[in-house]
C-alpha cells in the first residue's frame, strides 16, 4: 500500500435550500457528488436551527446554518470556508444570496429564474463583471450530450440559417382544478406570473441557446385554460428571431396526463433537428432531400466535441436528468480550476448570468404583450 | 352458373380535374372505387378536347368533355347522366363548378377550401339547403379512423371539457428557395395565402372537428420565413375556443426535411389525445394521473361505432392515406343512398358545406389578423 | 361530349372463397379495384347455389357459381370467361382449384401456403411452367414499398454480405384458451401445424425475400405455450443460411395484447435494416459506425426504382395494407398485359409458385425439426 | 454555524480494477457516489505501483495498492480497513479475488460473470453462506425501475401465468471484421465464449429475474457470423421454462451499426411487458384485449413499491445507465448497514451469489447444447 498525496482538489460547496421533501435539492447534491469536483461542507436546509443540523448531519455535512445570512458571513472568513454557493430557494430570495455571496467572493450557482426584477437581474450581471466570478443559472436542460450537440450543429452550419423554431414544455402537475403550485404560485415568492417564471424561461432559454438566436419581438397569450383559477398556467407565444426567422411556443403545466414535454423542432435552410427531453438521448436531424437520421450519444469522434464532453457513457448506455446537471456542476468547477491556472481561461459552456438576465427580461416582455395584446420587443440591451 | 340480377346501386360519377401529373386526381378516383359505390363516367380531364378523350379511354372512363360547362349542362339532360360531380380543380374554380353541379340537381365532392371569397362560400351553404344535395368538402384527414375515435371520445366526455388545443402541419415541399408553388401560389387561382389557403385550412378543420369548438378569436403571424420569398409559406396562430380553451398552430409548408407532418395534441380536464397523420393508427391518451394508452384501430367493440365504421381492416393490419380518402366517398355515397329510401336520413358524419365555409372564414380572419397584428374575431355567423 | 373508345383492357377475374364474414374476401377485391386492371366477372363465394347468387348480386358481380369445378369448366369456355382465378380457399383447396384453373388456361393468384403437401406443391411447379400461366402467391408482407426498398438494397449491396437475421410475426387472436382458430386449426383443412402454415411461412418467405438467401439447416421449436391445447400456437427456429449467416424466427398467435407483428431485423457486414409491419412506411437502415437513418416512402429518386414503382402516394401520405396487397394484383396484370405484347417479358417482382413450392417445404422441415428435436435440411432442391 | 455531529455512517470502499481507460470503472464509482453510502478509500487501479498510487491520487483516492493480494491483506488488518471490495478485472480473476476478500471478511460486489467454471460458483456460494456476507453480482440492468416494475407485476399476476419470452441483447462493437474484444476475447480471461460470457449472462439474468422463472433446458447455436473469426459473437437460443413456457434468445455483439439492445418481451395468459435497455423510463403493458400502456417512472403510488424505491427522480425527469447502476450500490449498502442493526433483514432485492452461480450454469449448458446440437439440461441444482 501506499498512501497517496490526494492530488485532487475539491471546491468547497455550500448549499442554501434543499431540505427534506425538496425535489432539487438531492439533484443538486448529486450532481456536485457526480462531478467529483465538490467537497458539500455547509448548508442551510431548514430555518430551525435545530432541524438544519440534524437534516446536514444524515446528509453527513460537516457545518449547518439557520440562515443564508450566517453562512455567508462565518464561512467568507474561514480558510477553509466555502468557496462555491449552491441556492434552491424561492425564486424571491435568488437576488439577494446571490449579491452577498459575490461580495463575499464567493462563486454562484443559482436555480431559475435568476430573480425577479429585471434591475435585480442587470445588478447581479455588473456585480458578477466587477467580481469576476462564476454565476451559473441552472438552465439543466441545456446540458443534455444531445442539446449541446444541436448548438454545435447550428452554429457550424449543419442545417444552415435558422428559419423556424417551434418549443413546447407541456407538465401535468397542475392539471387537475385542486392542483396547489406552493410557493411558486405565491406571485411574491415565485414572480407575477407562475408558468412563465417556473417553466416558460427554461424553453425559452433552451430555443435561445440551440438556435444562437435573439428573440427581436414576441406575443404571448398568458393565463389559464381553466375556470376559476388565478394562477398562471398556460402560455402561448408567437416569436420573431432577430435574423426574421418565426417561432411559437406552447408552454403549460396543466396538461392533464403530460409529463415533462420539454421539446424543440427547429428548421433551418438546409435541414432541421427535433429534441424531446423525456427521451434526451435522441437527435433528429432531418436533411433537405434527405432521409432522417437519429443522432445518438456515442464518443467515437461524430460528435462534435462539445457534446462528446458532455457525456459520461458510451454509446446505448442512456444518459438522464442527474448526467445533464452534473455536467452544469462539472462546467462550473472546470471553469473555476482551470481560472486558477490560467486567469485568462474563458470558461466552459453553461448558461450564465448574461442568459439569466435575458430570462429574466424574456417573462416581463412576454407579461406585458399578453396584458396589452400586442407584439412586445424583447432584446435585452447590452448596455448596461 | 346463374347469371346474377346485379342489385347493387352505383352512383353514377363525373370529374374535374385530376389530368395526369396531378396527385389528387388519383387519389380520387381510387377513393371511389375502394368504396365500390361508384361508376365513374364522365370527365373533364383536359381543356384540350382530344386530350380529355385520350386519358379518359386510357383510364377507361365512357364520356370525355373539354370543359366542366359541357360536361354539366349536357350530363344532367341523360337519363344515365352523372349524379355526383367531385371536383379537383384550383381553388378558384370550385365556387362556379360547385354551383352549376348543385344547379344541375347533382351532388358534390369539392377539394379543400371550398372557394375563396366569404360571400361564395355563404351561397354555397344557401345553394345546398335550397335544392337539398350533398356537398362534401375533402377535409380527408378527418375522415382516419383514429380521428373519427377522438371526436367521438371527446365528444362522450372521455375527456371532459376540453382546456388546450395544438394544431401543426409541417411540411417541406417549399423549404427549399427555389421551391415551385405552381398554381397554388398564384393568388387568383390559389387564394390570398398559400399556406393559409393550402394547408393551415386543413389544420384549422381538424382542431374543430375533434374538439367539436368553434374558434372565438385568432392571433395569427403569416408570412415567409425565406428572405426574398413573396409567397406565405409560415403561420403561428394562438387561438382562443368558445368554452375558453386556449390554442396554437404552427403551419409551414416551407421544413426542410419534413414530410407531412400533421397532427393535433389536445388536452380536456380529465386527459389528453395525440394523433400523427404520418403514423394515423394510432392514437395516444393520456389519462390524468394515469398512464399513456396507445388506441389502435381494431373492431372488436372497444372502439366507439364512428370509428369502427370507418375501418375496413382488422386490427394491425395498417390503413393509410387511401383508406381514409375512401372514407369519404363510402359516407357521402351511403347518405345519398340511404336518401333515397328515406329522405330524412340524417348523413353520415363527413365534412360539409358549412365547414367548408367555416374554413373560408379562418382563411380570411387569419390574414386580418396577421396584416393588423391584432386579435380577430374568428366565429361564423349563423344567420345567413 | 366525346364518347371515348375505353382502351384499357382489363382481365376478367373470377374468385373462388371470400364470402360475407370472411377477412380476406374484400381484401382481394379492393385490391383488384385499386389496381384498375380487373374487371370481378365471376365468384364462388357460397356452396348454396341461392346464396352464392345473392352475395355476388350484393358485390355487383355477373356471374355467381356454387363451386369452383363449375366456374372453371363454364368460364374457359366462354369468350368473355375469366381469365385470372384468385383462391381464398381454406389451405386444402388450394391445390385442385389452382391445378384446375391452370389447366384451363387461366392464371391464379393463390392464398398462402401454396397447398399442403410438398409434392402437390411441386406439381404445381411443374404445371405452372409447362403452361406459362402466372401463379402469384399472396405473400403479401413483400409487396410493401419499404419492404421492396430493403430487398433492392441488399441486392445492391447496400449493408454488405447478409451475416444476421430476426424475424417475428406475433399475434394475439388465440392468445385465450377459449380462442378460436376455425378451419386453420382443423388438420386436414389448415395443414399439419397452424402456427407454421398460418403465418410462419410469412415470415419464412419475408426474410428468403428481403435478404435473397435460401435456409440451408432449421432447428424448430414447435407447439403450445398453453396448458392443454392441442393446436400449435408457438414456433421458435434457429436458422442457418447458404452464406453462413445466423438467423432465427419468434412466430406465435397466442401472445396475449399482441395484434400483428410481423417484422425483420437483419444486419450485413456494413449495416442493417429493421422493419415492422404495423408502421410499414418506415424503414431502419443501420450503418456501421454511422447513425441510424429511417428511410421513408418517397418519389424523389431516393429510393430504389423497385420501391418507387410499389408506391402510389407521395411522400408523408401513408399507405397500408390495402396498398400492398393491391400490388400483388397490380404485378400480376401488368406482367400478363405485357406478356401479350412481349411473350418475353421477365415479369414483375411478386412471390411466385416456386416461392410458394419452397413455403411448403419449409413447414416440412419444421416440423420435422421439432418432432426430431434436430437440426433438418431446408433447401428445396431446383431438380423437379 | 453549528458543527454536526455528521451521523451518516459510510462503508469503506476498495477497488480492485477500472483504471484509466477503462469503462467500468468510472461506473462504479459514480454509482458508489450517486449512492452516497461509501467512502472510496482503498484501490488498486494499476499492477505498477508508481502508476497506482499516481491514478488514485488523482482520483482522490487515500491508498494505493499494486495487486489485490495486497489491498486484502493490509485492509482486513486496520481499523478502519475496507468493508466492501468491488471487483472490475479479467473474468478469470474474480473467483480468487472474491474468495480471498469473502475470508477477509469483506462484502463483494462483483462484475459479471461471476466466475468462469461451475465449481468456482458453486464455492462462491458456499463461502458467501459460511460467511454470512453479502455477495452482489453486477447484473446491474435488472436495477432499473421499470425492469423492477416488470418483476413487481409478474410476481403480482398482472399479466398472469408466463407463456412466452423472447430476449435480445444486439451489439455492434464487434461488427467489424477488424473489431478487436480485448482480454474479453482470450478464453483463459474472458472465458469459454465470448458473446457468451459477456453479454447473453446478462439477457439470461433479466429473463429469469423479470419472469421468475427457471430455464429448464435449453438448445443454442453459438458461434459467429463472420467468416475467418474465432471468437464467438453470436447466440442463438430456444429456451423451456420450468412452468411450459416457451422462449428464444438473440445475442450477439456483431451487428452492424447497433448500439446496446437489450431488451425483454414477455407475454403472459393476461397479457404482455416489453422493455428497452435504451429507452429504460418505459414499460409497453399489453393486456389481453385492451389497449397497449405505456408504463413510466412515476413516485406517485401507481407503480409497485420495489420500482418506487429503485427511483430517485419524479416523473418525466429521465433515469438512465448510472442511476441503475447506483442502485446495485445502494440496495446492497443499505442490506449491510439494515444487518448491522437487525442481524435478520432479509437483504433487498440485487443480484446475489446464487443468481450469479445460475449464470455461470448457463454459459456451459449453452456452450454444451451448441457444440452437441442437442437440447441440454439448464437447471442448477439446489442441493451444493
Amino acid at each position: 500500500m501506499n498512501q497517496t498525496n490526494k492530488s485532487k482538489r475539491k471546491l468547497r460547496l455550500g448549499v442554501v435550500g434543499g431540505g427534506p421533501d425538496s425535489f432539487i435539492g438531492p439533484v443538486h447534491r448529486i450532481a456536485a457528488r457526480m462531478s467529483d469536483h465538490y467537497d458539500l461542507t455547509a448548508a442551510v436546509l431548514s430555518s430551525d436551527p435545530e432541524k438544519s443540523v440534524r437534516y446536514a448531519a444524515d446528509l453527513g455535512i460537516d457545518r449547518a446554518y439557520a440562515d443564508w445570512q450566517g453562512m455567508i458571513s462565518q464561512e467568507r472568513n474561514r480558510e477553509d470556508g466555502v468557496e462555491v454557493i449552491a441556492v434552491m430557494t424561492p425564486n424571491d430570495t435568488h437576488y439577494p444570496i446571490a449579491m452577498a455571496a459575490l461580495d463575499a467572493d464567493m462563486h454562484v450557482i443559482s436555480d431559475k429564474p435568476l430573480c425577479i426584477e429585471l434591475e435585480d437581474a442587470l445588478d447581479l450581471v455588473k456585480k458578477t463583471q466587477s467580481t469576476g466570478k462564476v454565476l451559473c443559472v441552472t438552465y439543466n436542460y441545456s446540458a443534455y450530450p444531445m442539446v449541446r450537440q444541436a448548438e454545435a450543429m447550428v452554429r457550424k452550419g449543419d442545417i444552415g440559417e435558422i428559419r423556424q423554431v417551434h418549443l413546447q414544455y407541456i407538465q401535468g402537475y397542475l392539471a387537475d382544478s385542486t392542483d396547489e403550485p406552493g410557493w411558486r404560485g405565491d406571485p411574491i415568492k415565485g414572480g407575477p406570473s407562475l408558468v412563465t417564471c417556473d417553466i416558460a424561461t427554461h424553453a425559452y432559454h433552451l430555443g435561445c441557446y440551440v438556435t444562437g438566436l435573439e428573440v427581436e419581438e414576441l406575443m404571448a397569450d398568458i393565463g389559464t385554460s381553466m375556470p376559476g383559477r388565478t394562477i398562471d398556467d398556460y402560455m402561448g407565444c408567437l416569436l420573431n428571431f432577430e435574423n426574421g426567422a418565426k417561432g411559437s411556443m406552447w408552454i403549460t403545466n396543466a396538461a392533464a396526463g403530460a409529463e415533462h414535454g420539454l421539446s424543440f423542432k427547429i428548421f433551418g435552410e438546409k435541414g432541421g433537428l427535433e429534441w424531446h427531453q423525456e427521451n434526451p438521448n435522441e437527435l433528429r436531424h432531418r436533411r433537405l432531400d434527405g432521409f432522417e437520421q437519429i443522432l445518438t450519444r456515442r464518443k467515437d469522434g461524430q460528435l462534435y466535441p462539445e457534446a462528446e464532453r458532455a457525456m459520461s457513457l458510451v454509446i446505448g448506455h442512456p444518459e438522464g436528468y442527474h448526467d445533464a446537471f452534473a455536467n452544469l456542476y462539472k462546467d462550473v468547477a472546470e471553469t473555476i480550476l482551470a481560472r486558477e491556472k490560467d486567469p485568462g481561461f474563458a470558461g466552459h459552456d453553461f448558461p450564465s448570468v448574461w442568459d439569466g438576465a435575458k430570462g429574466v427580461n424574456f417573462i416581463h416582455a412576454a407579461i406585458a404583450s399578453s396584458r396589452n395584446k400586442a407584439w412586445e420587443n424583447c432584446r435585452l440591451s447590452l448596455t448596461i
